[in-house]
Parts: C-alpha cells; structure tokens; sequence
C-alpha cells in the first residue's frame, strides 16, 4: 500500500509478520463455561494486558476484545505452550490468547484480566488504531469506532521464493509461497500468473498442517531472459478470490492489503550467471 | 463475465434474480434432531427433489446437499409460506428447503427425501455443474467433483437505478442499489466511484431486513452533461472488499462474478432532455 499512497507513522511489514506454530492450553470456552458464563447473543469477551503502549492515546495498557461466539469455539486458547516449549516471554509468557483466523492484535499477550462484556473493547487499539478507514479520513481526527474493526483475517497468499528482486537463472525456476483462507474456511486452488494477470497457472499445495494455519504451495515455471513479474492468487472453498490490486484497497492506517501476491526478479542468461 | 469471453448454454441473468421474501416453516435442526442425527464432523445433508432436468447429463431429477453443520443452524427451514402467503408451486410449494446465504440452488424446491450422508450430493448439479472450473478447463469433459463447488454467497452489491444504458437528465442524481456480505456477514460500507475506481464516495445504508437479506443503499451525486460510469463496491463488517474486475473471475461455467458493480448512463444536457 506504501506504493499506492504514503502511510505516515507505519513500519512497512511487507512480506514478513508470517509464521505458525503449535500452541497447546486451555480451550478459552471451559474457563469461561467454568466461570458460569451464559451464551448470549452480543456480548464481547475482553482482554487486558500490562504492557503499556506509549504510542496509544492516551497513554495505555494493551487490550482488545472478540466476540463471545467466537470465544465459545473450539480454537480459542489459553496457551501456555509454543512448538512443545514453555512459552516464551517474548511471544506473551506465561499465558496469553490465541484466537485462530483473527488479526494477531486479538491475540493477546501476558493476558492478566478476561472480561465479558455488553460491548467490544474501548481500547485504543481496539477503538481507534485497528480500523479500515476510508481513504479520505484522517486518522489523527478519527474517532473511537469509526471504519470497520479487523477481525477475521481476508484470504491472502504470498511469494516466498523467490525474493522481491531477486536475480535468477534463465530456465527451470520453482516459485514457492503460501495462501491462508479466511476464518474456518480452506484453500482450495492456487494460481501463479507469468503476464500480469492474463492467464494463470495452477500451483501444487502441500497438505494443511490444519484449518488455521496457512498452506504451502509450489509451481515451476520456464524463466526467460529479461525482467520477470511473479503474481500469485488464492481461491477459497466457496469460490472466492482475492482483489487484483492494492490501488483499491488502500486506506489511511494500511491495513487488509489481500490483492494478488506481486513480485519482480530479473532473470539472467545462463552463461552471465554470477557464481554463488 | 460474456463480455470478457463467451460461456456457451448459459442464460445472461445479468442484473436480474435478485430478490428478497420473508420465509416461514420449521426448522431444519428440529426435524433432524428429531429423526435422531447425531452431529458429527464432515456430514452431510442431501435433498431430492422430483423435477427432472433434461440438461443433466445423465438425466436426473434434481438434488444437492449442505454440509450437517450449515443444516443444524437456526437459519436454515423447511418453508411452506411465502410473504405470509401459502408457498406457491412456482416457489417450491408445498414445502421447499430454505438455505439462507449459499447459493439458491441448494434451497432445493418441492424437496420429497431429505438424507444425512457421509459425502456431499453426487447429484450432476452438485458434483459437475454449481462448480468454478479453472478458466482452461472444458466443461464437456470435467469429471465429477472438479473445481470448486459453490456454496456460501461471496460479498456482492450490484447498482438498481439508473440502469444500464439509461438516458439521465444533468443535475442531481440519486443512485440506488443493493449489497450482500457473504454468510453470516454484515455490511459495513458501500462506495460508488464516478471515475473508474479513482475515488469513492461512501453511500447511505439503510437498515439491515435481516442478516440474511440484501441491504439497500443510495448516493445522490452530481452527474454533468456526456457518458458517465457508475462503479459500486461493497466492504463487510470484516474490511473484505470485491474484486475489481470480472476478467480475473471468468470461469467457463460463468459463476460467481462478485467484482465491482458497473452501469453505464448517458447524461443529457438538461434542456434538450426528452419529455416523459
């Protein structure tokens, strides 16, 4: 979205910020069921966290809510344990929130207060920062519950390999990335364009790890000489495809970029090949 | 998707099958939970229906199937009423499934056997026909079970007024329209663009029917005398968008274009518009 339009104040993620792990703890939904709370249509569960952010205003502990359906599901924890090891201090030890198919903002780390509650969290972050706004809003003036709150990450794929500029041999070139559908839904098909976009191809996905964590997928191509624009695109298990550009989704705070994967590498003649 | 590229054997509906009605019946749950299904993951409910289609190949009477878990939600009747009137033949009278947010074809009319089963409906309209197939791909030849089957609505909106072609006096105009978000899914913004999809100008909403019905909105914009596009765009309450365009959608059945609403209008210089 920089590309589009600047976006003051946002350190630009690009391709980083993904990964997965396994997390073991407490379903959410028995401590709450434990805790005697009724399932009512509407309420909010709430999570507070030390942490101070000096960048919230004003000035305030991190916490953020989700609704008490999604609460209630199965894939909701209380983690206490990252790949097979303690959890580590750095990723919310000694317990924090995970909530699959959500923003990682809901996700919550060093959670100390849980809270059910008439309405979602008023949280800076939650109110105010986490928020598609339209194009034409200032984020400085917004107020608390305006644009529409993230929750539920968009379908969306990348490519990982290989690199954004990266120079590669004329030939055989196996282009690697992942795709992650929306909230408990599946990839069902993977498409990588050689032409911007005019015909596609469809790449091999590797089996899911589970329905919450994103899918490997590979395709080789025949590389010719000249610069070389990768594009990729995910389709879900009811159909639904990603937007072709980010031109269309930009918005002031950045956020919800899902268009086609993009990346540009220069590929070169074999014989002018650079030794590794 | 036919002015990107021909689908043979299939009736343009363009605008048209759009509609909403207030449905009354039981139930589906109750009357499974009644005949003692048990609900577990990966099951299936199929409905026969008695009209044979002779396009199905080969010919067979009608009938498709939803997952047990979308067949267990409060949403989903068996309907004998219709706008508060006895539901007619033409709708599926007597009785007819009722499948609120998937596709209208597995609201199968005059159902007769309702199944619980391990796999989804082999019926030919499930197994090979409601299925997006990678644009390659010859629907003559395509085996059972390929592409991917249709089945939750993806987020749509389509522009009702001015129509496709209209002749439009200069001055204020005001456009109306309507928008769907996918299942279970709110509506959080419509935006209609009068340059292409370079700015946008947020619609009024009006209250949502239910969360299953479509939600009407309109925009009074200033049209100046010349041809004009009208583009129209949806976001749900998740900050997902609609594709830009149809041409990245095509598929050879012709389904599930969700990208941008268009109509094109001519504005006539006020003094030489026709009198009604």
């Amino acid at each position: 979205m920089l590309k589009v339009h600047p976006i003051p104040g946002k350190d630009p993620w690009a391709h980083g910020a993904i990964s997965t792990a396994e997390w073991r703890g407490a379903r959410l939904s028995d401590i709450l069921d434990a805790a005697g709370v009724r399932h009512e249509d509407g309420l909010h569960v709430a999570f507070n966290a030390p942490d101070v952010a000096p960048e919230a205003s004003p000035v305030q502990a991190y916490g953020s809510s989700i609704p008490l359906s999604k609460a209630m599901s199965e894939e909701v924890l209380l983690a206490w344990q990252m790949n097979s090891e303690p959890l580590p201090r750095v990723h919310g030890g000694p317990v924090r929130v995970v909530v699959p198919g959500y923003i990682g903002a809901r996700s919550v780390k060093w959670v100390k207060r849980i809270t059910v509650q008439p309405g979602p969290s008023e949280n800076y972050f939650q109110a105010l920062d986490y928020r598609i706004l339209p194009p034409e809003s200032d984020p400085g003036t917004a107020k608390p519950g305006e644009g529409i709150s993230l929750s539920s990450v968009a379908l969306n794929c990348d490519i990982l390999v290989p690199g954004d500029g990266a120079e590669v041999p004329a030939g055989p070139l196996t282009i690697h990335g992942w795709a992650l559908a929306g909230d408990g839904r599946g990839i069902a098909r993977v498409d990588v364009s050689l032409d911007g976009g005019h015909t596609w191809c469809q790449a091999d996905l590797q089996p899911a790890a589970s329905r919450w964590s994103w899918r490997l997928w590979s395709l080789t191509v025949e590389a010719l000489s000249g610069p070389m624009t990768l594009n990729a695109r995910a389709w879900d298990d009811t159909g639904v495809t990603q937007p072709e550009s980010a031109a269309g989704l930009w918005n002031p705070r950045g956020y919800g970029n899902n268009a086609w994967a993009r990346v540009d590498v220069n590929v070169l003649p074999r014989r002018v090949m650079p030794r590794p």
